[in-house]
């Protein structure tokens, strides 16, 4: 369970509807500024270079495809290569992507795209900070690293871009939503009438392939949820010696149960929940709180 | 130009095509840990309460018409009341709003509302930090506080609200979108071949009610932008008594002029830039780097 | 695993875009007929009934809300209410809604809001069929009745409907999508280079709330998935005896394994596969293969 | 009017836009399966063949430029070729398709696409099973076979699509929609008031362009529908002795009259309402309740 | 064939998604403009009153429950009733609706609402004078009026207001879509090799409800798709005399025949070619060429 | 501000999304009579040509390639070139542009892309004839022209069009949208209690790059505007006299200050408005009110 496996080349997130999206709250079409600077040449042809301006993980490979694809549908060519592989880190000065085409379109794009890119790269660098120093504590005790997972904390059409940077970064995710995956929380308890009524009511639902999951508070929860037969269960806000005493209390009473661990915890506290019990810790903060990358575009001449 | 309107009490922004997106991409209607939770019963009423746990400004009263009206496209009923308005500041313990209506339904909104109203109170409460800082510096100077305003940097699909919550922090927006205003950059200046190039042309196709901004990296261009009749200067990434010198000389020369300046600052340094010479000080972080406002449901007997 | 719950009374299916959708493609508001038949009295208020004309299980009680909320999209006001509860058996002749509104928009509803009733009412009618050939040979032997379980062969735009419909009945879902659920097929086996590699790999990436299920086609394969610590194995094709013969080889080494069965299963052979070694037994066909169960709108008058 | 002709060759029906919501509803970027079984070599190129495993007829060629059109908005290329021409009749063993390319998206699109080609082939070879029965009992009898054609039974989102497949099949469609033709039914008689009145309200609004039709119960019916001007009259469940006489005592008073009969006609039953005086024959069944016909995936090396 | 029935009271024109279109693309939550006018009472309520300012026909009642619609759409309660019926003639300083709620969403739906209302009346407008001068010289010739048609020639997304405007007008649609009937015009007849084939071609495909129309530029011509069995015969482009003279010859051969004129006809020339021989006259300018009818709003205290 | 630049060879409307509406609203997918006209040879190539029957401004060559991208869309390669650029005076009988491919797809386009081209090139045709007035007039004079500027009464779904158009006939856009400008008109003022109250709000919300505009109906109320600081006005509905007085007395008083007349002005009339004192005239019924440029299609052998 932890294994960190790196998104491949291409990747499958949408970036195509984003950007064009982009375009369009930007109104484009409308780009007076560029319009006038292009007012003796307007179908001018120009080159530019996305340069990191800050240290992180890369993770907008996959954008370049469609820079060119949405120009392509405006009904203008550019070419957009990156140079750079989605997962490496990356340093002031990296160019990270080449683009060539009509000056028009490369202006109008230049915003959208970097929004984009900046978020995507923030979400993968802070990823990259937790998994390093889970492998780095995990060196030291000498134990497997367990898996550093995002949340569904993520704003409404960037579900899928969120995931693809968390893996560059990485990581992995957690329920993708609520179809896939069954994780009680409190709330959920609380409409069932207990514990053993929301195990057993979505062991009836729920698809024969998903794990039930539960969220506790306490060792004594997390005891009433081992006994009603759950399958993983994930303790919130326990400080980290009770969290690896919680964890190896209930891998010594079953060994095939899931253990995770969650609640405000961060890059400098991580380190002290790593334990060969643990096997997944959870961040909201991956993806609810997103540092942007700070990325340039340098037109030439500029 | 110092006035900080705060956005009436309905707003304007687009919580409803998100809240519903939100529901879709959760995949809303196989919630297996919901359905299971209310096997035994399935339509059972329940109330649920919004309650800070950190402190700052609130900004989704608006949200809640929208939780209504998304809910009842579903088939369902929920009441959703805001009981802050925007722009108020919450401490830990604010019960912020109150929902009631199905469970099912308010357990399947809960995540992809609190998404939403986390990431535009975080906005409202970044804003609100600056806009204190500068009108604290202004009161020390004696001075009117320049606006403070934020920019395009803002993801797909969030531009709209993004600028509510500059909004309820007391911020305004630059240019909304590119057709929304004119800003010569860097890379216009290098396309045009120069700035009265790029004053010239943007001039000759903008609407006769757009001013006519240059964004400048020294005094000597600050000066060339006058010369060739810039309405506001855009100075960037000035120290903050170079800003001010060369917003003081600007003034003196053209005394109609707009004078912004930009780059780098945040709560900590804004307090420096504060002078009557200055008409704006923005801030790309402001939408680029949201740190989420930490916000809970808690239903009724959880 | 062998729960059948009945859906809630409400639901959770997208009727609304579908019958939004239906009448569009339906060219609804150039319908001359109507437009005709109307023509001395445009406004002319009606009522109509629903009528089953063949025996099979509703599943369409939760559209009526819809009609009402589309109709008053397009300006018209519209009662519409569901006489039976999802998952009832109805025969020839039972009133199953009745409709009272202006005249125009009930004609112009019929034939969009009677495709959707009818597909969904036929895919319940068909899961019904297998459930109750499960429980009546599962009663026989003596054993817990195995799930119903439909696949992912629905057609775009219906997978929501479809297993609505399939739980209305009885039946449960297997993967709801790509997402929610690992299922190594042969495609996936000859890609990965061999069951193990397939088991592992998918391991590495799943969220941790998922079971690692394989297809398997003979003993031998069974044993493989086993041996490299498959979840779940899906016994493909294989005949009634050899199914049972290979689920209770599995179960007998690894006790915690999910067992399914799938492949041409009908009605008339479900029962054959019946056996407490058998978790799960899915159809393609339920959902891939849907008929229409027969109903009529009858206005008044008519 | 018994002419059959078949689609062109390429074919005019929304295969685009229905694959690309396949893949959406089936989560595709998050397959954890595939990426799983890709694990070593995430961008492997692979090939893949369609194989009938049913006798039947073809119809979806026209879908293998989408399935290559859609992967490429997805970043990937595609090669997908049709081997066989719609309307061409295939039997178990018949390679339909062959695609090549990124195994990822192969192993993405196969469901969705197959979800696709197995309905519309499926309606296709239905429609061909009528329109055999229907040629044969011409030849014996000596006359011209009447056309077969499919109603407004179709699924929201599957109109066009269906249409195409009857026509691969053989048969001719009915009105396309509301506003493409003119059919006088029961319920549009009792809001009227009477046939007559129905009839002349609908030549008042219908464009010049359109026929009346009308749907009558028995001969008394018919002869009014006459009396009253009909250009056409549709026999609802008349038995073919009756159904043929009803249609020559029309055709002998009204030479033009088109006359169709209707009402649980299937393949066993059709050659019965063959007869000079009969111009179409038209059934519900053809697409609401489509039973797919088998296809297969197969990639090379499984 | 020459009834001219006006359309009912309520109307199935797409008014709500155009209005909100016109909203988004006028970037209505960013109207500094009405922002500013309430800045001290930004939930002030009043009234406005739509008035004419030139004669006309009005046809936008219907739009009065959209605007109440999407208001509430976007979380603001308005009242919007029409005080005039469609098809009615106006007058400057006919009040033709009324409107009261927060005066934001009145000042943001103002010009949209109008933009749209002003072209639909625009088209009633004009509809109605050709009907009118086809009326007044049907009663000079003592023959039946012929209906006044329009043409497809109307902007995408405008068909069916388009079509609603025609019919308010006392016009009648032509062929609503390609789908719609059957017109074979010069282009159709080069590619087909000729009259006669082209109308077996259409006959072989088109639905049984429709009747085949053949456009023609002369007598030959016409004379052509007689014998070759066209349903109904436009006569394009002939003067008055000459196309009387076609119409009668067409219909001494075959009685049943539509007969059609069109061809740059307008409100000064229409009169000549109403005949008891000519059964539709059409003209694309009524839809391609629309002269906005003049309305305002009013605000209370404005 | 009184330049009237041509736009640039390419351009940035939304033809694609336009002409694929169209499509579909002419439901291409079932035109019977091209299916018949081509029943013998479905895949016919053929060649057309696009030629104007009038004289006018052209304004569509950037719909070519839309033709291209759409026809691949649906599956079909088409060559369409545009041979005239924007901003062309054509004649009768100039060849706008060139299309060859399947006879199907040319013969469903034609409508749809005519219909846009009509308009485009209608709204350039009347902005050239007021632009050419007002030069003429300005030469007269001896001072420079005015802008001549459209507003934002155009149809929802065609702003960006129309704007194009207006461009291409050498005009200016006022504001783009709500966004894009502050007007302060008759009902802003009446909600906000008179001019001062209005500007001094707009002012407060505004970005600061909108300058604010105030609409004034007498002398009374440009002086009014003046004193409390507005940066343009727009004279409504002045006799040519009274508007160059007021223009010339805000000018004396306020130098920096934009004049805008409008109000009713047509070709014949706005000769009389040109002045040293005028910035821009504009006029609604450009866009309000559009006649069609005639254009054909005609297609080899036709």
């Amino acid at each position: 369970m932890a294994a960190n496996p790196r998104p491949d080349q291409g990747d499958t997130a949408p970036w195509g509807p984003l950007l064009r999206r982009g375009l369009e709250e930007d109104n484009w079409a409308q780009d007076w500024t560029t319009l006038g600077a292009l007012a003796t040449d307007p179908t001018r042809i120009s080159r530019a270079r996305w340069v990191a301006k800050a240290q992180g993980i890369w993770c907008s490979a996959g954008l370049m495809t469609h820079v060119e694809r949405v120009a392509s549908e405006l009904g203008v060519s550019v070419n957009a290569k990156a140079l750079v592989a989605d997962g490496t880190a990356v340093r002031p000065g990296t160019v990270l992507a080449a683009w060539d085409g009509q000056a028009r379109i490369l202006l109008a794009m230049e915003r959208p795209a970097l929004n984009l890119a900046q978020y995507a790269c923030g979400i993968a660098t802070a990823t990259r900070a937790l998994v390093s120093a889970v492998e780095e504590s995990a060196r030291g005790r000498g134990c497997p690293p367990p898996r550093v997972a995002a949340t569904r904390k993520s704003l409404p059409f960037y579900r899928d871009l969120a995931l693809l940077a968390v893996r560059s970064g990485g990581g992995h995710p957690h329920r993708v939503n609520l179809a896939g995956g069954v994780l009680i929380k409190e709330n959920h308890v609380a409409a069932a009438g207990g514990i053993p009524e929301a195990i057993a009511g979505a062991r009836g639902v729920a698809p024969h392939g998903l794990r039930v999951e539960v969220e506790v508070r306490s060792a004594a929860e997390a005891e009433s949820a081992l006994l009603a037969g759950a399958d993983a269960i994930l303790l919130d806000n326990f400080a980290p010696a009770d969290a690896i005493a919680a964890a190896r209390a209930a891998k010594s009473r079953a060994p095939g149960i899931v253990v995770e661990v969650s609640g405000g915890i961060d890059a400098a506290s991580i380190g002290a929940y790593v334990d060969a019990s643990i096997d997944v810790i959870s961040s909201g903060a991956l993806t609810h709180s997103v540092r942007a990358l700070d990325i340039s575009m340098l037109m030439e001449g500029a």
